[in-house]
């Protein structure tokens, strides 16, 4: 029981918000470390841009190198947390090459290069671990890698983005407009300078198509996802919301259904969505994270947790961390890449949905026929619809929410609404999910 | 690629609800589980106690034995679902001596003889896996296991019995008193004839122990914790819990805290409590569990999921199934127990919770001042009080809710009450959590 354990060296790339985490807590709790992965793990070099930037805890000197190959030839483990595409792809696929694992939290690079990274893993025995790349500390990279690896996933649903989130709530609890709500957001600290990643669901639709590719075995890239951001929904869609139950949110959505031609595929999605305030995901608020995973046999399971910040998305890489180092020094590997589904992505018209519909239309004998018409003609059934005065003289205020259609129907419905004379305009239309 | 894969015999104890549900999905999924696993999966024997009876699932009568030997010995892993201890207990170890891994369900065995049980794993090279045995689908035990390993747990607090929420939701919904909550749960199949394992704590209690072994690194059992069931939950409990914005449920809460001699150690008990009802387990139903677990690192996480059933039961079984597969065809096992921090288990005293006392006391001058007088020396800070007229003539009724206090000192305010000549009777003391 005393016999002296193997020791590992791990190189971090990396010493922003995150990284420096990881190494506050690699340091403070080594004999933890020790115990937990069978090995001693001690930092054997920081990558830094600039030796001298400040940081957020303290490193030893000795540690910092500006040199990849410093960081990263002859150790044991490597921790990738440089973000984005280059260098870190380079610098990642040189670990993995020389049969080094890696554990990254990177999941841009995941979602564009994931293939490539998982076949250099596999050809040199490395494991790759990205546990942090999806939702901070919520573990649904575990979760859909290995607990849901006897089950057949049917749909992943998920609040996956922080930013959005902490804005969609300050629209919804303070009242404010979206441009209000992301100044606030950029103000604390939520929200980038350039916040386009965030508000317009790409950072979404990158972590929907690593959970998607996860949970279907199927190979999918971001490009795969259709998106639509934040920056259309306005404080009234929020209180309209609110008045009918709802509550908004932005969404990834990854399902298994089967296309318009009877195969079934893959199909993904980030919009906002309005869902029922009693849903699980309706309470997830400010910098949480959730996602929903439904399986044929497990029904509804949920992990929810803090979707970003340094020291919960370091425990998630700490997690991996351990699980590396664990079959480094005794054998065995992580899960590799599973594609054998192969299921072809399907086009986003044939998802079903539903919508929420609100226009102003001519106040007059009529009108709601027409309405009701346009619907009909394209196979929309509706399940509620109300009319209120509006302050434009003439005209009403006329709210129609469908039962589930397929997208492409829908939007076709809103096209011919648009060009229907007795609709005035299309205030908003956003689809209602969770039900 | 197409290299054949190994092909494994697993022997099936056990094939009542979830193993008929097991055998049924190994047998209609055998192309995802062989890709999954990267080896062929066979059922090799099912033992049963008789072979004529009527099952859920069809299957092969070849496979039906009751002969322990035919079903253990020889086969590549074994499935472990016949439930109590004996004989289980014999059957598994019969396994994991042969270097056979187990997977299993079976959370009274692993409270009672789980230390004896990852024994014989590590001798003789063999996986115990049991992500079933605790909240059926939810997959907590791997997140303890495996997704927390990089930090430090502080906290663990669950809904982990099904038929006990289920009584209380009764209870909260319907109004009804517990008798009638229970009479209908057993009707509908969530209660069973003899209820006491889980309307008295004790299936909550070996959830707990579970858990807590797995966030704190240290090993103990059910007898380490302290349990309270749901048999004096009262219709007017619920209902007054409501009026306060609370609800209550039945909570397992395992803690690392520091103990009344200053030394750090395990805290773990089990009893009703009133939680707000915007927490995150409030809104939890019926028979769905969920776990919040706390990280030094990762904050706040929670799982939720169906805990019970023969499917969703059978998912978590399947999964673990997939891991030990793995391991055996290409490497590699499962966590072995890691009880390195040999914390000790804390006086239940020490604990630290609010308490809400009802109480019936004379309507008379001077009474809350004698009241208050005992909580203040005991220490018990007084966050709310409320008194209304009581239907029993010359009495009031008050209601007392604490701040923090140690359990012990709020125990002793609960029995001086009792002695307090101004108060006729306490008509209920329950804990507060999840502030």
């Amino acid at each position: 029981m005393t016999r002296p354990l193997p020791e590992l060296t791990v190189g971090i790339l990396g010493a922003g918000t995150v990284g420096s985490q990881v190494i506050r807590i690699l340091e403070s709790s080594s004999a933890d470390f020790a115990q937990r992965s069978g090995a001693g793990l001690s930092i054997g070099a920081v990558l830094v841009r600039d030796p001298g930037a400040p940081r957020d805890v303290e490193i030893d000197p000795a540690l910092l190198t500006t040199d990849p190959a410093a960081a990263i030839d002859g150790m044991d483990l490597v921790v990738e947390l440089i973000g984005g595409i280059e260098p870190a792809r380079t610098l990642v696929r040189r670990a993995l090459r020389q049969g080094t694992s890696v554990v990254t939290g990177n999941k841009a690079l995941l979602a564009a290069h994931g293939p490539e990274l998982y076949e250099a893993a596999a050809a040199s025995g490395a494991d790759l671990y990205y546990e942090a790349a999806v939702a901070g500390a919520v573990p649904v990279v575990y979760g859909l890698r290995e607990s849901l690896a006897g089950d057949r996933i049917t749909k992943v649903m998920g609040i996956v983005n922080g930013t959005t989130n902490f804005i969609l709530d300050a629209m919804d609890s303070q009242g404010l407009g979206y441009a209000d709500a992301l100044a606030e957001a950029q103000r604390l600290g939520y929200a980038e300078a350039d916040p386009t990643a965030d508000v317009e669901g790409l950072d979404a639709a990158a972590k929907c198509s690593i959970l998607a590719s996860l949970a279907f075995h199927t190979r999918v890239g971001i490009d795969d996802v259709e998106v639509e951001g934040i920056t259309r929904v306005t404080a009234e869609d929020m209180a309209q919301a609110r008045r009918e139950g709802r509550v908004i949110k932005l969404l990834a959505i990854a399902e298994r259904r089967t296309g318009d031609d009877g195969r079934e595929g893959v199909s993904m999605r980030v919009h906002p969505a309005q869902i029922p305030a009693d849903h699980p995901l309706a309470s997830v608020d400010g910098a949480f994270n959730a996602i929903v995973v439904e399986g044929e046999a497990a029904g509804r399971l949920m992990f929810y947790g803090q979707g970003a910040g340094g020291a919960p998305t370091a425990s998630a890489v700490l997690s991996d961390v351990v699980a590396a180092a664990h079959h480094r020094a005794y054998g065995g590997h992580a899960p590799r890449e599973s594609v054998y589904a192969h299921l072809p992505v399907l086009d986003p018209g044939c998802a079903r949905t539903r919508y929420h519909v609100r226009m102003r239309v001519e106040d007059s004998i009529g009108v709601l026929a027409d309405v009701a018409g346009v619907f009909a003609g394209h196979g929309a059934s509706i399940q509620a619809v109300s009319q209120h005065d509006d302050s434009e003289p003439g005209a009403c205020s006329l709210i129609v929410t469908t039962h589930m259609a397929r997208e492409a129907d829908l939007r076709a419905v809103v096209r011919a609404l648009g060009h229907c004379t007795s609709v005035r305009e299309i205030v908003s239309a956003i689809r209602v999910e969770g039900d």
